[in-house]
């Protein structure tokens, strides 16, 4: 049992990997304007889902590989109630990956669903 | 557009990462004997789905990676036809880890489609 628990962890740690850079290139896409972290977080939290999928902590590694990936930007802007903020935009290429991942992300639902009913 | 398909490589390889155990598991759960790895690759061919989420060269290292979680159990046994085959079964720990994976499963889905949809 504490093998299965520890898999278990592993199992959801995967699962939250490919779909955490989706969901937040989706939020950045449908945004009118740029979001910073804790609002993000704040967005998230609000959602259906009563698991916290994505607390806040480890949704800045997320944001900062899809920037590297160049498909987010961003830019600090100053906060009149605290320090900076680092407020993120959803580039050109990150439109074009978003559009793609919502596919893979289809197919793969598709193919899971068929093979857990049987 | 290099960078953001090596990004959607990575996210498809992010994907399977977590969604091919969960197919296996659910594979060897419904079958009533043991199966070895090319009987597993077929089925899993024959589905609804066109793309072929798991080549069979992706799959033993998953079979070997679960084996070793004690969620599946593996013996080898002689074939007529050629090389011996390594037959994997569901342990009792693996039916546990299945049920709270399934469980992780639909809470991911309900999760990225409530943000995919706004």
């Amino acid at each position: 049992m504490v093998e299965a628990s520890l898999a278990t962890k592993k199992f959801q740690k995967e699962m939250n990997a490919g779909t955490a850079s989706l969901v937040l290139l989706s939020v950045l896409d449908r945004s009118a304007a740029p979001m910073y972290g804790y609002q993000i977080a704040k967005l998230l939290e609000d959602g259906e889902s009563e698991v916290a999928m994505m607390k806040q902590g480890s949704l800045y590694p997320v944001l900062r590989s899809l920037e590297e990936n160049s498909l987010l930007s961003s830019a600090v802007e100053p906060s009149v109630s605290g320090p900076p903020r680092r407020y993120y935009t959803i580039t050109t290429e990150g439109r074009g990956a978003l559009k793609e991942w919502i596919e893979i992300w289809q197919q793969t639902k598709k193919f899971v669903d068929a093979h857990l009913k049987g």
